[in-house]
């Protein structure tokens, strides 16, 4: 991982523009045996350009075997070994609503569940309800919970999936959760998991917001009780502008990654939502920021979704766009995904990820287009993802020598 | 990095013969997009060979992105992280000038500076004085100074540069600096960094030397003051020899790299100036040591003038001496660098460094010639350079099985 002490002693300020552009889920797989890979079917001349002029690599962004959750993968692009920077469910939950989340403050992802009559659940999902449902659910325990002497947030996420946050004085996150993880049990009373007066204070409140919850839900159906998972407060971490000396900027469409981004320090850019407003966005910012985050989710969507001809149309969006981001005359250009999501598998996975650093310091390797086989020959290797950003600032020429 | 426990418990004396052979600065960038590095362009028959003959690799001197010092990175080499071996800037000053430096030794490095009538620095290095006339002030200095009790050593390195060397009981280095680092401040009063006695006590004889050497500077013009840097004492490294179980050499023409070998315990031998006298050294005590180390400059000169050409043809002079080597019959023949000077950048750079392990016992790869890229091919990866070491350990059959 960036060692931050060192990049601390080594970074210096400067001219130099680096761009992190990331194609969520980038990474896939062949859909059928000895086929291509969706980035190696996608027509991507500009991405190949680029592979061939820089030096090229398969980023790990967690551990061999790991698949990365969204946080976890994109603190990984950031420097933060996300091993080490562990941040709880429940930040994770506000990030991904685009929630204002205040230090002190205590989140957790909650979910709606079907209960029996004698409180023995029976659906841990409440059937998947629609977002419409969970949402008229929130609002309802929004309105008819409160907590003497602190606020309370209760927001929809998705389905079955809630955000709740409590804000006020002395709250821990060393609280133990209530989904039981099997049906045919009883939701759990939260403990304290230390012995702090904040623990034993923070658990005494949020039992008593789920006995006010509870209550307002008994009736209803299938969502009729509800559980919390997950507390976790802003894990305070390093500030990346601080660590490496970056003016630092992210443009992302989605929350989670605006969150995240957030949650480093760096500036979340307005923009609108599409490449092409994120492109414009870029360039309207160029001299105020150093270092950009640019997101791009649809990669990863459509991979989810199992569709392969859509990722590949993806991905070939992205490639034209590079020659307007070369316009701009960064110093470091980078392509990467924060993780795989093969249409193969629908879902997040562990392979390693594509991935190529250009720059007019870069010593050119032996891939010449930009592809999971063509990554593997290249001089980067397979590397942690969070060697990826000293490699950056290297190229940028941002890093003092290390002794004499 | 070399694990020192699993090393000082496996390691064997034997009959064996290593050879590490430094090119300095030999890793290259191409000078024009499309073209050949250094020492892909240079014509390396011998090189050549062994590199298919071998293994490859690109080594990683310090951490990516990072530009190493020549003493972290040769320390790399040794097995040595630098990252944890961090030698303090006066003792790499003292190694490079050829000071003996004595365990209890204060070192710094100083700096000639220019202040105006209110003793605010106008240059803080004193118009780049040239070698001799610092070389005069410091014969000035090292007369006219005196501190009871202690002897004084004020050594010319080069230009405006000096180096500064205490000797005598109960001195610490946990000093803070005089430099401002910026222009229009007043040098600044040393001060002691932690509460010892050896704290206080060395800060004050600082101090005064610092009165008496500003006191003689006085009128002179550029160069009418002075600061020190980095005071350090020799860190007491685990010894080379001890820890891998070989009778070390060092063959080396310049005082840095005879200096960081005296410091991990290496005996350095005497040879003349050229490349022919060390090959001539090399054979002369091959009965006596287990390893040699073989240090030659000139690549990284050449790459620090920016002269492309010029650095070919070091790269091609060394190529030259390898079947002498080869005629040694050594075990292990390591041929690298330990950084990257690529002539285009002109100075030391954070790019791994082309490897190649020649051995009767290697598995040759598919590296067939000696180059970046080609390396890059190479079964060893991109690695960490202080992996090297143990690696030849291995393949000089000198490590004992690990376990039953």
């Amino acid at each position: 991982m960036a060692d931050f002490n060192l990049m601390r002693r080594l970074a210096q300020p400067g001219e130099s523009k680096i761009v992190l552009f990331v194609m969520d889920g980038m990474g896939g797989l062949p859909i059928e045996p000895g086929g291509p890979t969706e980035l190696e079917a996608a027509h991507t001349p500009n991405l190949d350009r680029l592979a061939a002029e820089g030096c090229c690599g398969l980023s790990q962004p967690i551990a061999p075997g790991v698949s990365p959750g969204s946080g976890p993968a994109h603190l990984a692009l950031f420097g933060y070994d996300p091993l080490v920077f562990d941040v709880g469910r429940g930040v994770l939950e506000a990030l991904g609503v685009d929630f204002a989340l205040q230090p002190d403050d205590l989140a957790a992802r909650g979910n709606f569940c079907t209960v029996d009559g004698q409180g023995l659940i029976t659906d841990r999902r409440a059937g998947r309800i629609p977002t419409e449902a969970g949402e008229h659910l929130t609002i309802k325990l929004q309105a008819g919970t409160s907590l003497e002497g602190y606020e309370i947030f209760v927001q929809p996420v998705k389905e079955y999936r809630y955000l709740f946050v409590l804000r006020g004085p002395g709250l821990s996150s060393a609280l133990s959760e209530t989904d039981p993880l099997v049906v045919g049990k009883r939701s759990l009373p939260v403990r304290p998991l230390d012995d702090s007066a904040e623990a034993a204070h923070s658990a005494s409140l949020v039992n008593e917001w789920l006995r006010q919850a509870k209550e307002l839900l008994a009736g209803g159906f299938p969502a009729n009780s509800l559980n919390l998972r997950g507390f976790a407060k802003d894990p305070g971490f390093p500030l990346f502008p601080d660590v490496f000396k970056l003016r630092s900027a992210a443009i992302a469409v989605y929350p989670m990654y605006r969150g995240v981004a957030q949650l480093v320090g760096m500036d979340v850019l307005d923009a609108g939502a599409t490449l092409d407003e994120e492109i414009v966005a870029l360039s309207r910012h160029w001299a105020d920021y150093d270092f950009f985050f640019v997101h791009f989710k649809y990669t990863d969507s459509r991979g989810e979704d199992g569709d392969f001809a859509a990722k590949v149309k993806e991905i070939e969006k992205v490639d034209k766009v590079m020659p307007r981001i070369l316009d701009l005359n960064p110093d470091v250009l980078i392509v990467t995904g924060d993780h795989s999501t093969p249409a193969l598998l629908k879902s997040h996975s562990w392979h390693p990820v594509p991935t190529l650093l250009w720059s007019p310091t870069a010593m050119p390797d032996l891939a010449r287009t930009f592809g999971e086989r063509a990554c593997s020959t290249g001089s980067l290797g397979t590397f942690p993802a969070p060697d990826l950003l000293p490699l950056a600032l290297g190229h940028a020429q941002r890093l003092a020598r290390y002794g004499a």
